[in-house]
């Protein structure tokens, strides 16, 4: 018997895999998913066997296809199938037959279009068989290092006008890893990730989870070196006392960000009809989380906000942050922000103000620059002070953290500033991150240029306050279950390894 | 005596003004400030008499230069000063003996630093002279149509790598007014709607409001012809009476969405120190907005997003709104997004659901399709069917507005479903939001399409929630106060009449 890290691990690099459902029609799902294993195999990423299944073809994209699985000479680890709902529990059988381990469901139309007992009959015989089971109605896996994209939906489409444009996106290698019951936002997760340049390391869509569920996937991800940080979407989790017990393992090595739907009342109701979740009592998923170390998220933006911000810096080590700034107004917002979200802004220490007062009465800060937290340089700052205020709040035993608003409109601050910046955050294991507002090209660059130097950078204060409230939350989780320094260390080590700082 | 009005567009429209500090040395404020008046002139939008002064040079970009104001020969109605503070108070008075009309001080070096006194003199002597003040410690006015633009941000930085990027840009013309006490904060305001294609109709920057202050620009801006919305910044309202007032009158024809500063204690202590402003109890200015009908935001963020929606859409007739997807996740966060802004989302009319249950029937809808609230269309969706559902949700008398989640990731939505939903909505005085989650080409071309077809776009379910919301509330208050249906008459006229609606 396998264990579970190598059961899930046939779903993200299997040794054979076998589509069901492979298709030529270039519409079908069956085709682009097909597709997807041939291309990966022809770049030399996917390096399994790939077999086609469909009675009705000889042979797709050069591959050999078989009538169904028992007909297939070499061992199938894993099969993926994109064939009606009323021709899975046949396939199923097949698959016990032929030894099949493993099987991703994409198809739809069972538990959440009212066929329980159809849902019920294929996963008893999977089961039996001793075949785990993903899905169904679910997008599968995507794993751009194993060449694995079992998506169906097409990379690119074309317009009316004729134009042919990126549309699902398949993001490079990245820190964060996606673990969702709704495949529509597991793509618009991974169209934004994509976009934004932050990369996935596995993506895995669960829909129904009529066996794998969003447990065995964190405990997968726990041992995969690639991913920094996990990002949940669910709508419900059935195995509560599992999770919390799989969530307090993970959570102390791993920060898990968990978008959790169904708040409201007209929220559940929807969820319900939706994939037939029982949303469930919100307070008990609150209460669950926090003691699991799970950092809930209110909406979408402070789920990618969050899981960037994890990614890419270390967490706080104390409740107490600075906000340096050159606009009195986003400071404010920021400060107003951290205070809303249980982030401690407190006045700098005597030591401090003293070391500012200095800098300014050697010309180094602005005379009229405000310091009692925010550090507001205002718009006579330079690059030069940017970095200097930096450093003495970044010195300071009792901030643990550095909010930096470096609002680029005024004259003599460069963008150089960002360099210097993360260059100064390397030399402490404080987290410091970044807003510049605006959205034409200079902002842009900035932001681009602050996430690059895996300083993760936000376009409102309030939003780079939210982010700095997670890396604070998890900092005081960390500490209370006593492995703060150990993932502090660790997370140096594979930030240094894997090229994640700049 | 000028009225308020004539007072007021003195700032927007000068016939003549002197800039007091102009300067050929090109990083100087004053020399920016000039030559963007010189560039208006040239291409023929700014129409005024223009003026350098500057007691040290002859000629500055071709235009003769004035020692002083009270060698100018002809009539000076506004002046531009950007000379150090302790100038000023004889500028001021030579602008009296001259008799100058209205000032602007974009000097710093007043209030906001402790110079009380210097304020005070400066402020009785123009009071006497019956000369309007705008600032000190401001950027002043930018009106893209008139050619005013006092931003002494340059419009261009120059990287370290040689390449030239747009740094402070300045907005084309459009439905959205800023005024706003931080001009940092302005300066990012003007660079997002920029950036956002979203334009600006008027810029005023207040700065200490030593005269000049938010109740005389409301009152301004009420009668602006090109303003549809008022976005306004504010750490501190000390006329509050007043304010409300003329808050009172503006929201009956045009929204105020507000974005008030140190609401937390630590983020009023920071707005202390930065405009000396004493942000007074929250909760007095909630009620207070409240009362007058001003739409106050969180943050940033819902400030850009309130004001996009008001600009392009008509505010709701009632508290009921529809949410069409074809994605049941991203369904869900706006339902429960709704839910907690206060907006309702009821189960659909039976006699709506019979015409959804109809349209399966006659494959014109997936059969799967859930119609509950959200109605999910589920990944079959076609453009078509978006129309059709979206149709059906407009035509029900007990739904008043619509938001739709359009995914563009499911194979068969094409991109022409945006142009179907607003020529579709345009048929119908209720508001549409959408939504579109995504951050690579297809998403950001059908956010971009939906803005240009006034169809405000949100890159998440639950900004387009609260961006209903704020349709949904604005609606609220109009129809309390009676004027709902005069409001949407005239909004229909000005959006026809300046071709706003596509």
């Amino acid at each position: 018997m396998k264990s579970v890290i190598e059961q899930m691990n046939l779903f993200f690099d299997p040794p054979s895999v076998a589509v069901i459902g492979a298709s030529r029609k270039i519409m079908k799902a069956g085709h682009v998913i097909f597709k997807n294993f041939v291309e990966s195999k022809r770049r030399g990423v996917f390096k399994g066997e790939l077999y086609p299944v469909n009675p009705y073809e000889k042979q797709i994209l050069g591959f050999r296809c078989y009538p169904s699985i028992t007909e297939i000479p070499g061992e199938v680890e894993l099969i993926v199938i994109v064939v009606p709902a009323d021709v899975v529990p046949e396939i199923i059988a097949d698959a016990a037959v032929k030894g099949v381990k493993a099987a991703v469901i994409i198809s739809g139309g069972f538990g959440e279009v009212g066929n329980h007992e159809l849902e019920e009959q294929i996963t008893a015989t999977a089961r039996n068989a001793g075949i785990r089971v993903l899905g169904p109605n679910c997008l599968g896996v995507y794993d751009c290092e194993t060449g694995v994209d079992m998506l169906f939906l097409p990379e690119t489409k074309v317009l009316t006008t004729g134009d042919e444009v990126v549309a699902t996106p398949r993001p490079m290698s990245g820190p964060i890893a996606i673990v969702t019951q709704s495949g529509a936002f597991g793509v618009s997760a991974l169209d934004y990730l994509a976009g934004k340049e932050l990369g996935v390391s596995k993506f895995v869509s669960f829909g129904n989870k009529c066996d794998v569920d969003e447990s065995e996937m964190l405990r997968y991800l726990l041992h995969d070196e690639r991913t920094r940080v996990i990002l949940l979407y669910v709508e419900s989790i059935d195995a509560g006392r599992e999770f919390m017990e799989v969530a307090e393992e993970v959570t102390t090595q791993k920060p898990i960000v968990a978008l959790k739907l169904g708040k409201t009342k007209a929220g559940a109701r929807a969820a319900l009809s939706h994939t037939g979740a029982i949303a469930g009592s919100d307070r008990v998923y609150d209460s669950a989380f926090k003691q699991s170390g799970v950092i809930r998220v209110r909406n979408m933006e402070e789920f990618f906000d969050a899981g960037k911000a994890l990614a890419f810096q270390p967490p706080a080590a104390g409740n107490n942050i600075a906000v340096i700034t050159d606009a009195g107004g986003p400071g404010i917002m920021a400060i107003d922000e951290c205070q809303s979200s249980g982030v401690n802004v407190k006045r700098f220490s005597e030591e401090t103000i003293r070391k500012f007062e200095e800098l300014k009465k050697k010309g180094e800060i602005p005379a009229f620059a405000t310091n009692l937290n925010p550090l507001d340089l205002t718009g006579s700052v330079t690059s030069e002070m940017f970095k200097a205020g930096t450093k003495i709040l970044l010195d300071d035993p009792e901030i643990y953290g550095v909010i930096a608003l470096g609002l680029h409109h005024v004259p003599a601050l460069q963008e150089d500033f960002v360099d210097m910046i993360a260059e100064l955050a390397q030399k402490y294991t404080k987290p410091v991150v970044a807003c510049a507002i605006g959205e034409t090209e200079m902002a842009l660059y900035i932001r681009s240029r602050f996430d690059k130097l895996r300083i993760p950078a936000y376009f409102s204060p309030e939003d780079a306050a939210r982010a700095m409230a997670a890396l604070v939350k998890y900092g005081e989780y960390l500490r209370k279950r006593g492995c703060f320094e150990d993932y502090v260390r660790q997370f140096q080590k594979i930030a240094t390894i894997r090229g994640m700082v700049a």
